[in-house]
């Protein structure tokens, strides 16, 4: 497979989808799913605002056309047309004079970057507001302000992404990922865009498990799928929340509330193989919408797999988590490294040795040298070993990669290769 | 609570007690006995000389009013009156011409430590002796000296207090303290006094434990009080033996038998969270009345929390373990650790989320803040989190508090605000 | 025990099979089993080439007489009367002229070392070959040789030899030694010898459980001892496969297939103790028989311990695993260790505190210090306390020996001297 090729292609995608002013709801999540839909037969769901979600009530929808604060010189001081993370997210709409101390209570700024414009939402109170750079801001005079933010917050609808991929089995593997931030590159259009090309490569394998893909909005989003979708929620047996896997770090994985599912030891057999840096992280009830799948009323083995995770790059949430901020090659690494997991979930399954007792003879079936005398076996020799001492119906392909400290994809080898001289069968 | 003071009153009991002669039996554990009844209302118990208790007999009642060794000047070289530990605790009456060579088979030293009075017993075997420094001895000219030996060992009682505090559950918190050596402060005054103090702080407080507090002779007295109650044993859930907290040493905690019993958590969380330094050490059945509480009979989870533990300071069993030693400030430190334990226990509950599908919107409820798209959730956000997230019925706060590195103080906090908008119900 | 005298014992039996050429079938075994038997009553078993045991048939048998290749000048530059080693092990008969570039592909040779003779079989290929260093072949000129092989391949009988002394009980402790080897000191040799120097012993000792030594041809061996012996194997509860026992180097053990099996926990216990160097491996499906008895279908407890293992040391396999090699002080202190873990296992049993509740009175009894308020009690009390603590029936004595970080020796006295006084009982 041409990962390089793969990795620019979600890279273009991004480049489709960072102008859009996405938010939790309205018009802006809506274009981003058209765009998606170029790729992948994605189903559009749209639930009504007002509609009881758990604990939650789904908000108005919000649109918004434009936003300005201008200058009694008559400048636009700060611009929504030229960067949409100009609003604070939700902004309810106004228009009036504002003097500068009364203005600055609606501004938000970071004083540690001077250049970046924060992100900052408003979804559950009523608010206006702008963000800016502390550079633009320091600038501002002590004068009046005409303050203007052509937004509706109006009964519309919440929208989402959805995309079943059938498999050869009713459980499910779910890939989650939010898609309501505006232009911001590494979270979270490089999670929607390495999901949708998960899924336009899976779409054209033979599957064991249904692979559910959702693109929705964060927290809302999910609490929303969640309550009506209670009985598709129970057959999820794996589960992956995509995001923040554009930037150069290395892959960090946080666990499912199990702390030791299926999909925990997967990635971390996969990482620890590959040669490359990463970090374990345990559980924790913060982060994305494995919040929520993990909530107890669920739990399901959902983890979740970033490059350098959400709160630990200063571009977070800033106009700096830009198109220079995400790389082609990086995506392209995380979009191999998911699905080398999905491999091994799909193919971890347990054998039995249909000739348990004393070893086979592998010599006359062509599996194993026939010299002796010499010090030690090959790699493929020792995981024809480990497959046939370990596949009592007990030990699955996985449990006897990590005890061999073998990876997976030798092991399934060596499977292959029993199974097909009759010395395994599936369990 | 204003520990200082405390820690000023429990010194002064500890000065209170110093000068009385203590031994297993006799009027000096009486005395300490009613000492504490004028802060606890402490019940004394009388034991017959002569009870079977399991595989050993209440000894007779040793009691004595003078001792001394005098030279051939009439100078007194050894006087029980200027330190009781000059006296081999539990030393038969004797009187009589003694040469030096002879005297020597019934005198004891500390060759390591010129000026110190060791502390020597004999209880279950008839002999009499003298503990006296090395320097003293050293100065003991070859001659003939006057011993006598005014005591008495005869029929009687072995006296034991005894407090039970009952609180909500028959379950009961055991706090155990020997109460049996003569002038010795942090061994083992300290733990008297801090018991005291402790039984008169907790009996102003609504408990959920009732608590049962045991002054008794050091291992006949655990073993008298074990075989006489069988039944308030099987009933004892959590248990700490209170010896040596009065240095300024580390505090040590030994752990019960079960080695991961609630209190062995409790104690372990507190210290881990405490900012100074500790030691937690396995349990082995060499040590104070911990021993008899864990013979494989009874195997009750009670742990030691000392500060410097036993035979680890120098002075320990010397006549150097005196008012110097201990220090009030020490004294309160390790008071308000005892009861920051005891706080984890009493509160170590199991709740259920009223909400468990998906998080509830704590927005709308004050408890989470409604700016969206900063880095970080708050400490008390987090900690409301962890413990929506684990109230599944399966998880204590304790377990809370430790899965998520959260003080329990904390996790407690977040469970009675959750608790108050009804978020959360007891298990 | 004179262990000095008994390694010089072991080094003077492999001294006398040291010239013998075994291979997996033939005389060279049979007769080095006659050698055996003037030691230990072993019964000799033949099993007939062609007999089908489980996936493998028992081959040929194979007997050689002389070997040579021999130049135009007639002289023998390879001579099987030099070094059975310079014989490719099982080669087919075969006469005639062969020029140097198509007998290369019969030899074999060490390039790194280049004064040693390799050893190479081929057991199920028909081939043949020769083994000569690297010097030797250097030598060769480019001309035609005369090659002979004097050998057999024909019907005959696989051989293997096993003593079985009963214990107690029927549960046995297998101890299995490969016999196949040509002459190669410390794999396989030491591993024979110190086998039945062990048997030997043993024999002279009161055992609960039966032990049965089995000296058999590698691989194929132990699948037709297995085969013909299921009911035999079935009753195997610990196993030591001994090879490699004779080198300088620190002891090795690689664990069963159970990982914490009593034999596992018996050896790391000894070794740990043992005050020298050691190293636990974590069991492999490749080595010796172990492989065999550690088959899915089987899956004993058996480990293998040696000194340097299998093909870590560089004589391994080649005419440098010498007389030299071996040493009789470490076959002595292979020999102790071997039977230090046998002690272990043969004693450790489970018993029941008599006086359970509370610790007994050992003092009465002769057992523990009758002077009070020293620091600490002594190991041997130590010992008592903690045999008295866990003896509830639960625990072994190798399970409080692990616990307490003692000797298994010391345990074992402890418990011998409270049986003695009716303070425990075996369960």
């Amino acid at each position: 497979m041409d990962f390089q090729f793969i990795g620019q292609e979600i890279y273009r995608l991004i480049e489709n989808l960072y102008p859009i002013c996405r938010s939790i709801t309205g018009d802006g999540f809506r274009t981003s799913m058209r765009i998606l839909k170029d790729q992948i037969p994605l189903e559009l769901h749209e639930v009504p605002s007002g509609t009881q979600v758990f604990d939650w009530v789904v908000p108005q929808e919000w649109n918004i056309r434009d936003a300005y604060v201008m200058n009694s010189r008559g400048e636009k001081v700060i611009d929504f047309q030229k960067s949409n993370l100009h609003i604070l997210n939700y902004s309810v709409p106004f228009q009036g004079k504002v003097k500068l101390a009364e203005l600055k209570e609606h501004l938000f700024s970071i004083p540690e970057y001077k250049d970046w414009i924060p992100y900052r939402t408003s979804y559950y109170k009523a608010n206006w507001g702008f963000c800016l750079s502390q550079k633009d801001l320091d600038c501002l005079e002590d004068e009046e302000y005409d303050v203007f933010i052509d937004s509706t917050l109006e009964d519309g609808h919440l929208t989402y992404g959805e995309y079943l991929l059938e498999g050869e089995l009713e459980d499910e593997f779910l890939i989650s990922c939010h898609s309501c931030h505006p232009s911001l590159c590494n979270d979270n259009l490089s999670g929607m865009s390495l999901a949708t090309y998960l899924a336009k490569y899976l779409s054209t394998q033979k599957l064991r498990y249904s692979y559910r893909f959702l693109f929705i909005p964060g927290t809302i989003g999910s609490i929303t799928w969640l309550c009506l979708n209670e009985d598709s929620a129970s057959k999820v047996k794996h589960g992956l929340v995509v995001a923040c896997v554009g930037d150069p770090g290395n892959m960090h994985y946080k666990k499912t509330r199990h702390g030791n599912a299926e999909i925990d030891r997967a990635v971390a057999h996969v990482l620890e193989h590959s040669g490359d840096g990463y970090e374990i992280m345990e559980f924790s009830p913060y982060g994305y919408d494995e919040r929520q799948y993990s909530s107890p009323g669920f739990n399901l083995a959902v983890g979740n797999l970033s490059r350098t995770p959400h709160g630990r790059f200063p571009e977070y949430h800033t106009s700096a988590d830009n198109l220079d901020f995400v790389k082609a090659e990086s995506l392209a690494d995380s979009f191999s490294k998911y699905l080398e997991i999905i491999n091994v979930i799909e193919n971890n399954k347990k054998y039995l040795n249909t000739n348990p007792k004393g070893e086979p003879q592998l010599g006359k079936r062509g599996l194993y040298s026939l010299m002796g005398g010499r010090k030690d076996a090959s790699h493929f020799e020792m995981a024809l070993l480990w497959v046939l001492n370990l596949s009592d119906g007990k030990h699955s392909l996985l449990d006897i990669a990590e005890r061999s400290g073998t990876p997976f994809s030798s092991i399934h080898e060596a499977a292959k290769a029993l199974r097909d001289c009759g010395l395994l069968i599936e369990c």
